[in-house]
């Protein structure tokens, strides 16, 4: 397996993590969401990693780079599915993916992702984030 | 990895496949799906299958029995994401996959979904199935 499947649905791109991430794999999902995000114009990448059963500071620093890369390209990154025991887990690594956004599950988290949409669909897309469109 | 995670949205499970199925795999997820059906009332599963460069006889007969356990739950199973190369490797073989529907991609398959679940509303839920609610 070399490439996670990105799945665009409504505005936003879904990936769900179901094989241990390992550097190329990580680097790989990081270039293909963001390839995803310009050509779709997606608002939102909602990430679910139900199946995850270790969320170490590696995973931590994945998702964490994700966020940032999909904010700069204008996307909220939502953290779904995640098990109690990594919840537990992550607190007491100090770990605490701040620069995350989380939610219960898929449709919480699309949610979060529509509400966002609307907004933007209001105020015009980033205006709070100076986007440039041309 | 010993299962792969099920996302509930909006009347629909969706599943993507990243794995190489085997045996034990296959029936886990024919279990969770069936449970995961029963459970949340789902009157669709989508399978996305864009990650697998090989669809063989075994893969396509994991789909059948899916698709098959799904209907007899009166849900319906659509398989999106299905490169251009697996599905010139299916005819081939004379793979036809013919208790399967097919859409090109997540929002299509969800579209076909949706459209089920509309007419449902309208008819009742499974009235051409004689399904029984209790």
């Amino acid at each position: 397996m070399d490439r996670i499947p990105i799945l665009k649905l409504g505005g936003a791109l879904i990936v769900t993590i179901q094989v241990d991430m390992h550097d190329r794999l990580a680097l790989a999902l990081e270039e293909d969401l963001t390839a995803r995000i310009v050509a779709t114009g997606a608002g939102g990448v909602l990430i679910e990693i139900s199946a995850l059963e270790i969320v170490d500071s590696f995973i931590g620093r994945v998702l964490d780079n994700i966020a940032a890369v999909s904010r700069a390209l204008d996307a909220e990154t939502v953290v779904v599915g995640m098990r109690p025991a990594v919840a537990i887990t992550l607190v007491e690594l100090g770990l605490t993916l701040s620069g995350i956004k989380t939610a219960l599950n898929v449709e919480r988290g699309m949610a979060m992702i529509r509400a966002r949409l609307d907004r933007d669909a209001v105020d015009g897309p980033g205006s709070a984030h100076g986007r440039h469109e041309d």
